[in-house]
């Protein structure tokens, strides 16, 4: 029988275990227990980075549970069946997606590949569309033609791709840049449509369905500045979407690129979409490198040793704070200012691939998924909302990321130390404060501690770490939904609010007594905005 | 007795009942609850915004409860005190900052001023202030001589003015532009730097102490691009600081503003650091309308009737989803992608204020505090973590904020609505789907429904109402903390983290035995750094 049938996470041996050891966790404001010999020991280390996870409240013991819990759960069967093709987006028993996750195949051209034929012909298919990009953009290369590239997408269309071309823009040696527009409203594309060139814009639409609302109007509404001066918007506009969408049309676009329905929009930010805004911004040297990172990361996912597999480590550390120390939400901090835009495509990965109620068999599960998940960059961070991680009532949980050199080698040294050196000191004294805290006679200077945190640490963040901390990130999700033994690769909760939404947008373009009967709450907020605004 | 002395919290009448109330809140689910009548009812009205609540699991009683609750803590004297400038900036019978808190003094330049001492006095100041920068920016704006400005600032002087600008960028008519470095991260300020005419840029830092780190530090690695340029940069660099703090020396800047200890970082948007920015963007005009709409909502804030009181009214509604739901954390989701960045203004500004374990006693509470506050734009959202909020374990309340018209009156027409009913449509449906849920024989559509949430209306995003919605946030985080008995005005809980940290940039700096042996565990993260990567 397969593993998924027999396996439950609320009764698997190592969630008794690790339940026992939850009632008395080690207490890390003990002075002996956070030492330079925890923080040595306490160390994982692959692909140059280290995950120092000594101000986690965890033992040895716990982290033998962690481990059985990973092995009882089956994780290293699942992830290698992700990465081979079979089909594991699917509920059992009831009608679901059904498909391959194969995120990993965009990436799968380098050593070692996937030998399952489905993920053999997935490489393919995206070796394919990189070797289409280059096509594509060697006379625009030549030709210096567009400076600048607009994106519109949204979701995940929108957050990795923005946030993976902020995090190397160290790189950007020309004068072209990239803008983003998702949302519907009006203001936003209207203000980066106003300030750009557009006999020198290149507009990249992206939708995999070709029929996602906010993109197709927002499609729209970009041609019409474009009809507006007289240019052709299909000498403009390039499309990527699915083989055969509606927006798979050659007379619209300059160029059609292709996804496929074994990549999740959370999960494309490495596929084509990545693939053209990095490239049109960096070139296309930098894609492949990314990629190259992206997939020795997934190799390392594959190792069958807990401790040692880093997406799984994080994945496990993610899982004892929220299921065993009941914290309800994860802040991802990286003391980076080109990650700044990281967390919030690590809220949209997580939260939508993990904030599930149902496990892989329909069950409603009896135990916590995917956390509450949110971020900022620090330092800025600690000047923020800090004060309520250190004070307030609320546990939260920290990862923290950071790197030993800055990007653009033009660090500042004052007054002994480099910034780099000062941001690093403050990421390494966050962790400490909020795991030890700190006894006072003055109630308001005192520090509870136990807050758990873990660091991820690499030498620099570049085309190739980026890509393997962003497989990092896929495969942490992932490895916490088998363990969860839910879907981590359907999204059906967005779907009621685009029906109703859906009514609401009617009931604006029919405005008559017959609308207003067949929706009339729909029509109260109508009425607040018509009448009362 | 002073009724601080008496109130609290935990056993006050009303919270008896509302606990009640909470074992068993009304089932929004129930089709016959959310009716076009209860979206009509369960709405307040106050300078032209609106907040809609029928999608708040409240009833009358509750809303009678939380009302009740209001006066019980005492929360009108509490504001008008506040307003007035009394001394509540304090922990009675411990060391403590022992401060008025008199943010709306620098707005209280308009009808009724407050004619308390303290308020006047320091209203009289902050309108020096503006006199002193309508001077500054005269000739600035005759000749043209700065294009752009660099603010150098953390915490405070970073998240509230930016998200202000970044909500105002539809007015910018010239070419000028803001830009804001917080973090010490180098890589952060050199890639602004390096992209800068500098021979055009005006630069101004702010620290209230003059003493920031991240500030300091960053101040003299932006000198040392002007230095190296051969320009001076006393004819470049402004400052905003306190008076008399290191940095308030008239041989460095151009001019020096001021703000005084009676203006927290995160409440000082409107001080004259939102000053500078707005007027140099955007005309003092433009600021002055900002302010404008602040003290109208300074003063809607003093109003005796909860429910028509919209600080107040959003504040009960919180602490009804939070301390007696047990709902852990708050999105705030502007639809509006103006207001992008305001979440993360409202994330310092509730969390640093309300993230607190003690009473103004000095007693540590045992109650919840401030929630977890975090938020994106929608319909952006809905694409990113919205699965997990309509699907997921984990209970979050929800602010959403809207507008009836664009902001640029560029809307765009297609199939029958524009894209602001498009807008507003979805941010209807969000909140009626995530009250009414849905029921499915598949379990992977099956909705629970009764997720709170209330919406936040208004015509238009204009300064006024950028005014008014930002003094609507600050009142409603006081009120919260006069409920809670807290002091929402200092900031403890990050001391403990700089102090560490000083003592880790002195381990880097001075990277001897010595130094190793005074701090074995800084020292052992430094070794990661230094011989793993």
């Amino acid at each position: 029988m397969d593993s998924k049938f027999t396996y439950n996470f609320s009764t698997t041996p190592a969630t008794e275990i690790l339940k026992t050891f939850a009632q008395q966790p080690i207490d890390l404001t003990n002075p002996k227990v956070i030492t330079a010999e925890r923080v040595e020991k306490f160390l994982a280390e692959d692909l140059g980075f280290q995950v120092s996870y000594a101000t986690e409240r965890v033992t040895e013991d716990v982290l033998s549970a962690l481990e059985a819990l990973a092995f009882e759960a089956g994780v290293f069967e699942k992830m290698a069946k992700m990465q081979a093709g079979e089909v594991i987006n699917c509920i059992e028993g009831y009608p679901s997606e059904n498909r391959a996750v194969l995120h990993t195949a965009v990436r799968d051209f380098f050593d070692e590949p996937q030998t399952a034929k489905p993920a053999q012909e997935a490489a393919s298919l995206a070796k394919e569309q990189v070797h289409k990009l280059a096509k594509f953009l060697e006379p625009l290369n030549r030709e210096q033609r567009f400076h600048d590239l607009l994106v519109i997408g949204i979701g995940g269309s929108e957050l990795g791709p923005k946030a993976l071309y902020q995090a190397l823009e160290y790189l950007a040696n020309s004068q072209r840049k990239v803008h983003f527009a998702g949302n519907v409203d009006p203001d936003g594309l209207h203000l980066i449509l106003k300030n750009l060139d557009l006999k020198h814009t290149l507009v990249c639409v992206v939708s995999k369905s070709g029929t996602t609302l906010e993109t197709t109007v927002n499609e729209e509404f970009a041609k019409s500045y474009f009809v507006n001066l007289g240019l052709k918007p299909e000498e403009h506009f390039i499309a990527i979407t699915g083989e055969g969408s509606p927006m798979d049309n050659p007379n619209r676009y300059l160029e059609c690129f292709y996804i496929w329905d074994w990549i999740g929009g959370r999960y494309s930010g490495s596929s084509i979409i990545g693939g053209v805004i990095l490239s049109f911004a960096y070139g296309i040297d930098v894609y492949l490198e990314f990629l190259r990172g992206a997939h020795d990361m997934d190799k390392a996912a594959l190792k069958k040793k807990p401790l040692q597999n880093l997406p799984l480590l994080v994945a496990l550390l993610g899982i004892w704070n929220h299921n065993f120390l009941n914290i309800e939400t994860l802040a991802i901090i990286p003391y980076s200012q080109a990650l700044a835009r990281f967390p919030a495509h690590l809220q949209q990965l997580d939260m939508e691939s993990n904030g599930k109620q149902i496990d892989k068999l329909g069950h409603f599960v009896n135990y916590v998924t995917g956390p509450i998940l949110w971020g900022e960059p620090g330092t800025n961070a600690q000047h923020s909302f800090f004060q309520l991680i250190h004070q307030g009532k609320s546990p939260i949980a920290l990862e923290f990321i950071g790197f030993k050199e800055s990007q653009t080698k033009h660090d500042f040294s004052y007054q002994g130390t480099t910034s780099q050196e000062k941001l690093l000191s403050n990421l390494f004294a966050q962790a400490i404060a909020l795991a030890q805290g700190q006894n006072s006679d003055n109630p308001n200077k005192q520090f509870l501690g136990n807050r758990p945190s873990h660091l991820i640490l690499a030498k620099e963040l570049d085309p190739y770490r980026l890509g393997a901390l962003l497989s990092l990130y896929e495969h942490k999700t992932a490895f916490q939904g088998f363990i969860w033994n839910i879907n981590s690769f359907d999204q059906e909760g967005v779907q009621l609010g685009k029906v109703l939404a859906n009514r609401i947008i009617d009931q604006f373009a029919n405005n008559d007594k017959k609308r207003e009967a067949q929706y009339p709450i729909g029509q109260a907020y109508i009425q607040i905005i018509k009448e009362k605004l």
